[in-house]
């Protein structure tokens, strides 16, 4: 911790309790976890990740791909279609040396996948629109366009995926069992609808951390993705997916001014806690942006970029120097924030990890 | 650009506009321009605002300082409460090679630069809180603090500063004129009531990018530290202190998919847009996380890490494929999520510049 605060810290024996609880979901219900390591973008930690079952990863860029392949992962999907010459050329290079499979959402997208991979055989798996409005092809239109993509050269069309989340009906939902179960019959009754077209689809991959363990119980569910489980987080806490104890990361930050009663303001702002996850925003409705160990009634109410205001009561004993921990709403973005994390093992020592696939936006 | 979309693309020629326009304010109203290097976190261009009449520039760490001093910048104003003294230290010998002020706004933190200098003399200017309610000691109590910090050893007090940006009577604003006029009253006022006691304050340091045209009217201010104004923003614009086309900053990002007539999604999300200055937030009002140029009825509705959400016309004209350009709202905290900036120069020439300040949490 060199350097001082602000900084993430690791419990490395909760993050393992973590890696372990998903993998025994993946176990029990007979499908393979194959986490999106956006939540830690840290090679070392995708490899605790596959030691504790997972069959493989998931990333959203090629350049992740790239630096999680270097750190000795073998078995990626790129969950995010791509659609330039130059970075479906980075897929086809790096497909040399690990498998690869890679997302498509559209026909525009499958025709440039194809025409790039000319004589090279690309493994694809279409992505499916279950209600989040975000890419992939529309529900309706799943079984026309994985025909498309069946009889088009270079792409060999292996399964479909989806990502929903905390979603039902279009909106964000606390009913994650039901969510979670109708998400996984979605995908499960597209494949049946596919295999009856004679288009062979293999993998069913559906899921997030707070639907994961409804999803893999549905029968002719492959795979699930969760990617938050390896820290869980406020977010998670609060949508029921875990308690606060079990969050695995928090932001350690000090009081560095103390100029009235009711306010503590700490060297943690905008630039160290992520601002995603709003306070207030529906359904989580979060109160401020982190839960203060220790601290429940003080509020994180504002954030500059370098300054967090916590409100607190008129007699709280917080000083000047002093250091709060802090589990942020949402972890991945956080974590994308810092260029190293601290790590606590269970040894007790203490190990800076270097976010290595942090700010890939590319 | 190699590595494609999303990044950010500086207008040279813009930017060396704004850079001028800001110095002619300083310069024909008597005042010091100290900008506040936050914006664009690069020390070629914080050399560039010096060459451009800057009489120094303005920080919130001292690792940002270091990065600044390394990159040829010799006047550096730290406008952040130092209070460890690990960084302490690291300002003393950091001043050993450049010229440094620091802020403090508490006693106890006085103290501990106090204690830590100890035979060497720190350049320090009191905070004050003007009504943003961040740091800076309560405004009534400080002409007590100036004068225990102005007899304490090691201790150089030369000014006292504040920030406060669009606010007036504690809430945000758009009456930018009334509210910088109130800022520097409010901070001439205190300079002259700790002259009166004997107090030798020379700095009176004020200002935001918004009311800094205001602020420097105001007889008895010395010096004021924008720093958005470098590229302006859609916050800025909106606030009525820029024009959209001022703007020199944009997100270049691509269309990735397009599953429904109405809906565009965008490889730039959280990761790649701010999501500190949030739509619908009083007064600024904003729609959406960004101004598309060229489409200015498009929404970018809703981001997760990687996808931005563009609610379009069904008529719209775009595909798969095509790039964008973005005036985000808020700059200096998208600057901050990205690696490297691309500068477009006069000469047509683009230049890749490293966000060498980027990231620099303590």
């Amino acid at each position: 911790m060199s350097g001082g605060t602000p900084y993430v810290l690791i419990d490395g024996t909760k993050m393992e309790r973590n890696l372990l609880k998903m993998a025994d979901i993946a176990w029990e219900n007979g499908v393979a976890l194959r986490p999106h390591v956006k939540t830690h973008k840290i090679p070392g930690i995708a490899r605790e990740q596959l030691e504790a079952g997972a069959a493989g990863i998931t990333v959203a860029k090629v350049s992740e791909a790239e630096v999680m392949a270097d750190g000795g992962i073998e078995d990626i999907f790129i969950a995010y279609p791509l659609v330039t010459e130059a970075k479906i050329r980075q897929v086809i290079r790096l497909g040399e040396r690990v498998r690869l499979v890679v997302g498509v959402d559209s026909l525009e997208g499958a025709r440039r996948l194809s025409a790039v991979a000319e004589g090279r055989m690309l493994e694809v798996r279409l992505e499916v629109d279950t209600g989040l409005r975000r890419t992939g092809v529309l529900y309706d239109e799943a079984v026309g366009l994985a025909g498309e993509i069946e009889g088009m050269d270079n792409l060999d069309l292996t399964g479909i995926y989806t990502y929903r989340g905390a979603v039902l009906g279009g909106s964000r939902t606390l009913e994650l069992e039901k969510a979670g179960l109708e998400e996984g019959q979605l995908m499960v009754s597209l494949a049946a609808q596919m295999r009856e077209q004679g288009i062979g689809v293999d993998d069913v991959s559906v899921g997030s951390t707070p639907t994961a363990e409804y999803v893999a119980k549905v029968d002719g569910v492959t795979e699930i993705r969760p990617g938050t489980y390896v820290f869980y987080d406020r977010m998670q806490a609060r949508l029921g997916t875990c308690s606060l104890d079990e969050c695995a990361a928090v932001v350690v930050c000090m009081v560095v001014s103390r100029p009235a009663p009711d306010l503590a303001v700490i060297d943690g702002g905008s630039k160290t806690f992520a601002t995603d996850v709003a306070p207030g925003a529906e359904p989580l409705n979060l109160e401020g942006y982190g839960h203060i160990v220790g601290y429940p009634d003080a509020v994180l109410e504002r954030l500059t970029e370098e300054h967090g205001m916590l409100s607190v009561d008129e007699d709280c004993d917080l000083e000047v120097g002093d250091t709060l921990q802090i589990i942020p709403n949402h972890i991945c973005s956080t974590v994308n924030l810092h260029d190293e994390v601290y790590f606590a093992g269970e040894d007790g020592g203490v190990e800076e990890m270097r976010v290595a696939a942090r700010g890939k936006v590319r």
